[in-house]
């Protein structure tokens, strides 16, 4: 019995400087890397800057970040992400995001949807797989640039 | 190398008679087998009578629709779900369920949120994995019944 | 903000009789409804006859097992899968199949691979989504009917 | 309607220096961050050092590569993953790690198996969430250290 098989799905690799930058205010920057859209899985990797916040919001699905460099917290918890960091979100938690140290480098693995929440916990707006694609898609060509090669399956 | 282990999980099995049916309305019932939150899974099964009505809804993950008996269908979709069909509703998937026939039994493997939106598409509440045991917990009890034995973790 | 778009996915339905069964053995049927490779993910659906054994496997993935007539167990374990049983097998379980009563019929959603293993818990084999899809395939084709329409994806 | 309630699971955060690094040879070393055993996943944060191997196996279910520093490929494909790199592999690929630079730090985000192939095919190990967190604990109580405490569900 052997495993190997010539029709086996392959590796796919996305070099640092594969993809371009989407700016995103203030210098903070998104990659989009990955969507399946249909998993509602999308893997994005970002520069913050200090100060750059993302709304509150509530995942329906869980989520994992990894940290290059930088500094960055959620407001509701005290711990710091630092280079090196590891952070488990399970679906369901729910918080916001807050930039400490200039150029800040985050992957994150998402599954499912940020349900951005205003004071009271009510739905602002929502970020998912199809959304964000779409998003990056547009501020990329808003630079000047083609459309990007995002791993789009 | 042996791959069998005396700490190895086991599986677990709950029988058509282990775990009550809440009435949700008009004779229509559900009950929920196992939710596992920080994935945000959720499996139900329910009972549906001819006329029951889902709300239309957006998922924000895949769900796994298996159908044991009756008929239903969904308003957008021409195709009716009977005994020994299979569906598949991948995350972002938007639809309104109706039942058709009497009796309609069908199980859900549900992953992330329904997301129930008004006729312009605007998110009026949301079910999660966390919502719908809190519901189906009171249901019952509210049925005069002990809190069921769902498969939590 | 409308959560309604045109390019949303849509729901896939494979009616009980869409599909052919394909003959494994003593009147027992294999159909395979749904593969999703580079997750790990196959779902079949089974017709088992009184006596039909499968192997001892490991899973490597969670399994859920959704039943709708007839009976069988697993010989590791005392209770009996029967009509309206649900059955959740976490990654690592390991058990061996056996029927009980005839026209005992079973949906899978596995994740992952089944790794048979002999009586001292070595490897003999392993089922994945691949190896079930071209087995299915090929005992269709056996029987002179046309390559189905699994949703392989 | 609040989507914000008190029992809402949070995030877990664990730091760079929180959990200890095993050797595993020649100046590599392994640090296991969280296993879900009955999901099938794993996650863990290598160092390697110029030279180091892991022998090639197939993946039974999809993993995601993120490498902060160093150089690595797989002996199969041309490209090198650096500072920077996203990697996917789906399941059923099949592959061996080589080491190019010292101080290559890679996360791995793993789910299912790592069946571990001969030159012909043939399975030699299996390494899975179980088995890598029972190495790690071993490893790390061999050098002296209390069991670390890896985020374990």
């Amino acid at each position: 019995m052997t495993l190997i098989n010539e029709h086996a799905p392959t590796a796919v690799h996305i070099g640092a400087d594969e993809l371009p930058w989407a700016d995103i205010g203030d210098g903070s920057k998104l990659k989009v890397l990955q969507t399946r859209e249909k998993e509602g899985l999308w893997i994005v990797e970002n520069i913050f800057q200090a100060g750059y916040e993302v709304p509150t919001h509530k995942h329906t699905g869980p989520v994992w970040g990894y940290t290059a460099s930088g500094a960055w917290k959620y407001k509701e918890y005290d711990y710091v992400n630092r280079a090196g960091s590891f952070l488990y979100e399970p679906a369901g938690s729910v918080h916001t995001l807050t930039c400490i140290e200039d150029n800040t480098q985050v992957w994150f693995q998402i599954y499912g949807s940020n349900l951005n929440l205003d004071a009271d916990g009510n739905i602002e707006s929502v970020v998912d797989a199809a959304t964000v694609l779409a998003g990056y898609y547009m501020l990329i060509e808003a630079q000047g640039l083609p459309r990007p090669n995002v791993l789009v399956e």
